[in-house]
C-alpha cells in the first residue's frame, strides 16, 4: 500500500455527481477494499451513483458504522485552478484536487488505518454514498432496504479534521438543506426599448429575491419558528479563531462569527441567470430569469415545511426542488462523542473543538431515524480551514492525511 | 436586381458588431452599390466595422443624407429560432433572418428604391454604420472627420415602418441610452455552509438591483431632473392600438403604455450572472456577481450624467460602460416631417403615426450637432410590431417591403 499514491489515483476518477459520474469511483473503492481483504459490494439501488458496502466481522460485541462519499462537487470555474483537478499534484506539503477534502481523503486515510491494524478492536461496517453532493436523494429508501445488514452500535461520520483554531474538530450534528431553483419567465425576449410597459422576468427576480432577506436574516414567513437556539452549555466547547478563518476565507468576519455558523440557518444565493451575460452589450428584456437558492436548515426545522412557506410567499413562481435533508444533532455525553474526545487528545496532544452540529449539510439524521441509532458523531478527517472545500484549488495538508489514519487507529482502541 | 434574393444574400452575412463581425457586409453593401452605378467607398475610421459612404450628384438645390447600420444584434438564444438566424427562409408571406427588420431590410429597401428612380429629384448621400448596435461609439470621431463630405439639407433615419396601429409610422427623435455592466467579487467561491458569516457578491447584487428601482419608476437620486415631459400637442399625434401591441409583445399593456414608451426613461435589466447556472445543485457561495443594464434616456437626459448619479449612489461598485448615446428630438413642422408624412399618406391611403421619440436609440443628437443640421426624422421601414427585433425569430412581412419601396420614391419626389 502506498498511501498518497492509492488516494490520488482515486483522486484522478471524475465522480462529479452533479453531472451523473460515479460509477467508476464506487467500482475502485471496491476493489481497493477486497484487494485488501476487506468484504465489499457495489449494491445499485435506484440511485445512478451506487453505493458500496463493507464489513469486518472481528466478533467482538460492539459494532461501529463508517460512513463516507465518494462523489465530488463540480469544478466549474476551471480557469481558477492552478492544475488540473483531476490529476492531483503535491506542492509546498499539500496535495491539489478535487475531493481531497471533501470527502475521497478522509475515505481512504480512515480504510489505510482499519487496513495496517490488521484486526480492529471493534467490528467495522462500512457505507460508502456517490450522491451527497446532490443531497443524498436516495439514502432514506437505501436505508430502509438495508436496515438489518447495517445495525451497529454507533456511527462515524464523514470526516471533519482540523478547526479554526488548528486543533482536531469532533462534530455532533449537521445542518439540513433545502435546495430550489427560481424561474420566472415570460413569452420572449423583447427589444429593450419596450421597457417602460413590458414585464422584466429579472427585475421581479430581483424583488422576489430582496423581500427573502433584510439585513443578515432570512425574511421569509416562519423560517424561524422551530430553531432550536445553543444553550449556553454547547457554546462554552467552541474555540474560535478569528486570524485563520478569516484568511481560509478571504474575508473580514463579524464578531460572533462561530455562534453564527453553527447555529444561524441561512439562505444563499448560489447561482443566478438571465439575459445575455456575454461581452459587450444587448439590448433585450429577458423572458427567463433564474436563481439557485441554499437553504441551510437547523434543529428543528424542517426542508419540507420550509418548501411550503416558500411556495405560499411566492404564489405563482415556479420552484424547483433539487434537494431536501434534515438537520440533525448528537448528545456530548455519549461514547462515540467521548471516545472521539479522548482519541483525540491522545493523538494530537490537545484539546479538540467540539461544535454542536456542523454548518454543513449530509443525511445524519436519516441514518439516526431509519438505523435507530442517536450515537452519531464525526471526527477523524483530513480537511483544514483552508482545504477550499466545493471551490477551486481544493487541497489538504500531506501531514494531515497522516495524523488522520493514527487518530482512526487511537479511536478504535477507545471504542473497543 | 432581384428586391428579395439580394436582401436574402445581404442577411446571410453574419455582421454582429458585439462579437466583432461586419466587414464582410460593408465590403458586400459598397459592391452592390457600385454594381448598380454609384459611388461608393468603405472607410475604416477607429471602429472594427467600417464605414460605407456614397453619393449621387444629380446637380439638385437640396440634398438628402440617408442613414442606415448593416450591423445586428447577437443572435442568442439559437435554440428558440426557428430557422437559421442567417440563412433566411420565406414563410406565409414573411422573411425570417437576422437583420430583415433591424436594419438591413430598410437600408436594402431604401437603396433599391433609388436604382429603381435612375435619377432622383434630391441629391443623396449615404452613409452606413457597423456599429449601431453597440452603441455607436466611433460615430462622433467619424461625422468631425467628414462632416463638410457629409453637409446635408434633411437625413432621413434607419427607417421605422408601420406601428401598432397598422399605419405608417413616422419618428421625429430617439431616446438616447447609457449601457452598463455592474460587476461585484470577493477573494474565491466559498462553500455554502460558510453562509452565516460570508459576503455574498449576489445578494449586494440584489440588494443595488432593488434599490435602482421602485415599482414602475426608477429611484436612482436625480435620474428625473432633467425628462422634458410631452407636451399635450405632441401627445395628439399618436395613435394607440392596444390589441396588436399586446399581441406583438405577447403581455397585457397598461393603460398609458404608447405615452409611457415614448416619454419615459428606463432603468432595464439586459443580463444576471453570478455562481452555478448549470443543471442541478451546487452549494456555493459565488465570488463574482454582474448584472448589465441598459438606461434609456429622454430629451434632455444626459448618459454622462446619469452614470455620474450612478456612480455616485454604488461607491465601491465597479462599472463597465457599454455605451453612450444622447437623446434627440426634431420638429414636427419641419420640411422633412412634412414631406414624410404627406408621401405616407398617398401611398398607403392613411394618415401616419407621428411619433415625437422612438422609444430605440441611435445616434441621431451626433448628426444633429456635429452636422449642424436640424431636420432629422424616420419612416421608410420595413418593419411591422410583431417583427421580434433583437430577438429570436426577427422578420418582416415582403409586402411591407415592397411597400417602403415605393414611399421611398413618393417621399424623394414630396423632397423635390
Amino acid at each position: 500500500m502506498n498511501s498518497i499514491q492509492d488516494l490520488i489515483e482515486f483522486v484522478k476518477i471524475d465522480t462529479t455527481s452533479a453531472k451523473g459520474k460515479g460509477e467508476e469511483g464506487a467500482k475502485f473503492i471496491k476493489d481497493y477494499m477486497q484487494s485488501h481483504g476487506i468484504e465489499a459490494r457495489v449494491v445499485q439501488h435506484r440511485s445512478r451513483n451506487p453505493y458500496v458496502l463493507g464489513e469486518i466481522n472481528v466478533g467482538a460485541q460492539k459494532t461501529l458504522l463508517i460512513y463516507n462519499h465518494y462523489d465530488v462537487q463540480p469544478v466549474e470555474p476551471l480557469e481558477r485552478w492552478q492544475s488540473d483537478p483531476f490529476n492531483p499534484v503535491e506542492k509546498d506539503g499539500k496535495l491539489i484536487g478535487r475531493g481531497v477534502g471533501d470527502d475521497k481523503g478522509s475515505l481512504m486515510a480512515r480504510l489505510q488505518a482499519i487496513i495496517e491494524m490488521g484486526k480492529p478492536p471493534v467490528n467495522i461496517k462500512f457505507v460508502y454514498e456517490g450522491e451527497e453532493e446532490i443531497g443524498s436523494p436516495n439514502i432514506d429508501s437505501f436505508l430502509e432496504a438495508h436496515k438489518e445488514e447495517l445495525k451497529s452500535d454507533y456511527i462515524l461520520w464523514e470526516g471533519a479534521g482540523r478547526g479554526a483554531s488548528g486543533a482536531p474538530e469532533i462534530v455532533l450534528g449537521v445542518k439540513g438543506l433545502l435546495y430550489v431553483e427560481l424561474i420566472l419567465r415570460t413569452e420572449k425576449d423583447l427589444h429593450s426599448m419596450y421597457a417602460p410597459i413590458s414585464k422584466n422576468p429579472a427585475w421581479d427576480l430581483v424583488r422576489i429575491l430582496s423581500s427573502l432577506k433584510r439585513g443578515d436574516k432570512v425574511s421569509l414567513p416562519g423560517f424561524y419558528d422551530k430553531v432550536k437556539w445553543l444553550t449556553e452549555s454547547e457554546l462554552k466547547y467552541l474555540k474560535s479563531d478569528r486570524a485563520s478563518m478569516e484568511k481560509a476565507l478571504g474575508q473580514k468576519l463579524p464578531e460572533d462569527f462561530e455562534r453564527r455558523l453553527i447555529e444561524e440557518p441561512t439562505c444563499n444565493i448560489a447561482g443566478l441567470y438571465s439575459g445575455y451575460t456575454g461581452e459587450g452589450s444587448k439590448t433585450v428584456i429577458p423572458s427567463y430569469a433564474m436563481a439557485k437558492l441554499d437553504f441551510r436548515l437547523v434543529p428543528n426545522q424542517d426542508p419540507d415545511e420550509v418548501l411550503n412557506q416558500l411556495k405560499e410567499f411566492l404564489p405563482g413562481v415556479e420552484i424547483k426542488v433539487w434537494g431536501k435533508v434534515r438537520p440533525y444533532r448528537t448528545s456530548i455525553t455519549s461514547k462515540i462523542s467521548i471516545s472521539l474526545i479522548e482519541s483525540a487528545k491522545k493523538v494530537y496532544g490537545t484539546e479538540p473543538e467540539v461544535i454542536p452540529n456542523s454548518p454543513g449539510t449530509g443525511p445524519m439524521e436519516s441514518f439516526a431515524r431509519i438505523l435507530n441509532n442517536n450515537q452519531i458523531a464525526d471526527g477523524v478527517g483530513v480537511e483544514h480551514p483552508g482545504s477550499n472545500i466545493h471551490s477551486f484549488n481544493e487541497n489538504i495538508y500531506v501531514k494531515d492525511y497522516m495524523m488522520a489514519k493514527e487518530w482512526m487507529k487511537q479511536f478504535l482502541r477507545e471504542l473497543g
